[in-house]
């Protein structure tokens, strides 16, 4: 296991089969930079136009359609103090009579505001535009908010969304330490990363976290013959499925039938007893409600796992 | 403030402008019981027929429209031992596709499952039907799933569903030291409650949570001249904002509006500075994705607001 | 069969077991009037104040619990010239993004457009505001918005919305000579009809159609036995399926289980057969995407269903 | 004008920026033949195993970013008397309740129906699986499911979907004489165009139309510095702005939203104008409720836009 340090040279705004800019082998772990939303990075120089620009696409050796890369997030770190944030409830997640009633925001450049993120001392201070908030540090968790693998069929996803393959999924639970899987769809699994956030609440429904560009360092492992149908992932506490699509409602389900099939593929349960324990033990996220794809999450708690592994 | 002890007689099925069962002082409380949501008793006696049958309405002299009912719940306890719950996910809630491939119920006596619910252990079991689940005690949260007060217009909503004066919003947060707040539509506001649960999971995934009859206690307080649009609450923790409807999107739009309206009313921000803090910092829980309506709460920390009201 | 002059003395805002106007036996026809949904008469004074005035209920001898209630809509004609409607799209209907962009109303009395109604000459001219599509008289087209029969369980509906029992489901197609088919829920069915509209797009965009007042008539019979779950209709060249719930999707499901079921109940056809037809020949209409529940009716061409029965 | 003959080699399952196949000028003609959508050709042989293979892409010299790509469909032929279809309601139009009640297909080959297609005598009849349809010939009338131009930022969307760019709208409208706008978001447009289908009911609830090859012409034209954000058409009777989105009301805001800008921009309506008139004489069709994003379209009546030009 060989760990590469990586300088990105360009960046794209989509998950697609684009030529690798590193090949590396299955267990390795890989350490470079993410550029922030708006193609940023620590300098504050501008050096991609599109969304969500990605570092990769980075070939996993041995990778094949049907299996499955593990992603561990090693390190998720903001490289700069430049954040930036929406200031306004995105017009999807306010009623919709509401929206006619808003005043225009009063005064902003670009619309949106400004953060001094001190990762020292875990907080992020609003710096414009001029708000009593300024007084009010609220505490970061950095996490990463569109990363993924390439998409099956010769596919080229933005970044602006997500689908089976990962993308942007925009949830504040993919934080360092965390591992996140995703189903390959083509040879080397083709793995993406970008859009960091400082902190964002759920729903990103100002539409952005706090946007920040990063040091980030994660290990790429295959899992072969082990196929999954949506991103899964397991933090120090929790099983975890993300469903992305449009409505909420169907992002709920596509997370749900992912969990129900995962507690029977590996925990031994009936459909029966899967149904029965996440009837009473279940729990989401709603992790995006802003970009085209929603992201909803099912949660199950791995303490009251480890005890049905017993059973 | 007086307390009432009152035994029920009779019980609803809807929430609507029925004659009152009770009449109290404002800031009085209320000892009584509730039927489980099939109207079975502490002895398991049938005691009315219809869905989540509510006692009440118990009327409060002071309350009128454009007022704020307060309902502190005292006391939220089990009654008897037995409970009883679906065990297979709701066809709503998984992917359309994967409803045609789930097998019938393999045998149940009525389709549910049935539960052992020791209070005192604070756990409950899984007795029927049959499986390795019997050995894994799951704790126990007692919620109420069905509460509220009568509904403007002369409407009377099924006690199945949900809408701004409350209802069967199936929010496992609604616990025991929890006050919830209700729009006044009516005189006396006309308070109702039922359908207990020993414990449930997000969403209500299986369309129930551990049904069981109750012995609760609650305190009415009116606030006078204080107009809310959805139902609110405040925990230990949080205060919390409840939308009803359908799809999810829409539950979220209610709950997302009426905490940007707390916020500026109640915590001198302007909504900029309410629209911002929200972006980072609040959160979400699906409480129901089973009944007619819909419900998500939205939250935010009360320890970051205790902050917010010294800026 | 008897015909029934019935002069209305007040009206009701919901659809419920509220006490019958008149009791009428099964095939007996009921001439009366309707008030427009602002509770304005032919002569433009107010005679009730709550949303939608229903005339009715009409208790019809013999219909109970598990029959079906066939309305005939012998007759549906504006009592007066003065209509009223909305002149903007609902905020529900546009972009999100669009309702923020829009300028608020150019100076509407009560933010609402008049129309003089040429019930002879079939046409309606906008009157006011002022603008130059008052040269451009658009046809008329009577129909009425909200009629079914009251619900189950002791429910009281608001008639701003609708359900498996009908109410305010602002179909466009629901014109003279149409027959609609209701559930029965309760002893006598209890009839109500208003909300009559000149005419009226798809969708009910602008939150109205030409609103007015109408002289009625129409004829009640009871198909004993017979079971539906969703309101049906005739028209003179198809079967009509309505569907009532948010969103529109789940509307369209309920439409189409509901013309599924009546194609295999009526016509002789297996299920495979029955969806193999509509794949291919199915038709949809957005009736109201504004109401709190919307509407969307599934249709089937009754020249082609003629030659099904001959099969 | 020249006429282009085209056979093509190679297709594609994306839309997105791939190599021209011919470049041809502002104004030419184009005749060629699409395979179906399982990628079979005139002679039954399968020529393409991704979804919907498209013929093309046509590269149209002068089309750039920010211009109007009119395509008229002039012929729109099947080339073969084959055709198949789905023979079940997909699991996402029906009520999730009775999708469990389901029973299994009864021996269908591949799951799927079977059609004899006579261009001649304008039928369509069901030959497999043998029921009594096969007595009940249905009329055809061909339309193109999926086509478009390639999308920006170096997307590549899966032809299964459809997006501003057009792409798999499975419209039933769309039909020869119909000339379709789509907004030109690359240099040369980058046309495609294949998924012909010899009749479909609305919404596509079987998840197919008769699938079936097709000789296809079409001219293409470009209209220099008119910029629209979704697919518009023009047939003989109406104009027709589609949506393209999940759910169904995302899908109807995106299309009322672009016929309310193209009524303002090219009929001289105010927005109050505008709306007003679409409030009462505005329609829609469910295009597709089958496709990851489904499609609703939003028509005005020519005749009256006739007289809307005069006033």
């Amino acid at each position: 296991m060989s760990k590469h340090q990586f300088t990105p040279t360009h960046y794209f705004s989509t998950l697609g089969s684009h030529p690798p800019v590193l090949r590396i082998a299955d267990g390795d772990t890989v350490a470079t930079t993410t550029l922030d939303a708006g193609g940023f990075d620590l300098h504050r120089e501008r050096r991609h136009k599109g969304v969500n620009p990605m570092t990769g696409p980075f070939y996993v050796e041995g990778a094949e359609p049907g299996d499955t890369l593990a992603v561990r997030l090693d390190r998720l770190r903001p490289n700069r103090r430049f954040g930036w944030s929406g200031v306004q409830l995105a017009s999807n997640v306010m009623d919709p009579a509401d929206v006619a009633l808003l005043p225009p925001p009063p005064g902003f450049a670009e619309g949106s505001g400004e953060w001094d993120v001190d990762w020292d001392a875990g907080i992020a201070v609003l710096t414009s535009p001029a708000t009593k908030l300024a007084r009010l540090p609220i505490p970061i968790r950095p996490m990463v908010g569109c990363f993924g693998v390439a998409p099956s069929g010769g596919q080229a996803i933005s970044t602006a969304t997500s689908s089976t393959n990962g993308g942007n999924m925009d949830y504040k639970g993919f934080t360092e330490g965390v591992t996140v899987y995703f189903p390959v769809a083509v040879s080397g699994a083709l793995f993406f990363i970008g859009d960091g956030h400082a902190v964002q609440g759920c729903g990103e429904v100002c539409g952005t976290g706090i946007e920040i560009s990063f040091d980030v360092e994660f290990t790429l492992s295959v899992i072969k013959g082990k196929s999954i149908e949506w991103p899964r992932a397991e933090t120090a506490t929790h099983i975890v499925a993300a469903g992305n699509a449009r409505p909420l409602d169907q992002a709920l389900q596509h997370a749900t039938s992912e969990m129900a099939r995962w507690l029977q593929e590996e925990y031994a349960l009936t459909w029966t007893e899967a149904h029965t324990l996440m009837g009473q033990c279940v729990e989401y996220e709603i992790a995006n409600v802003f970009d085209p794809a929603y992201t909803v999450v099912c949660k199950m708690d791995k303490a009251l796992l480890a005890r049905v592994a017993n059973l």
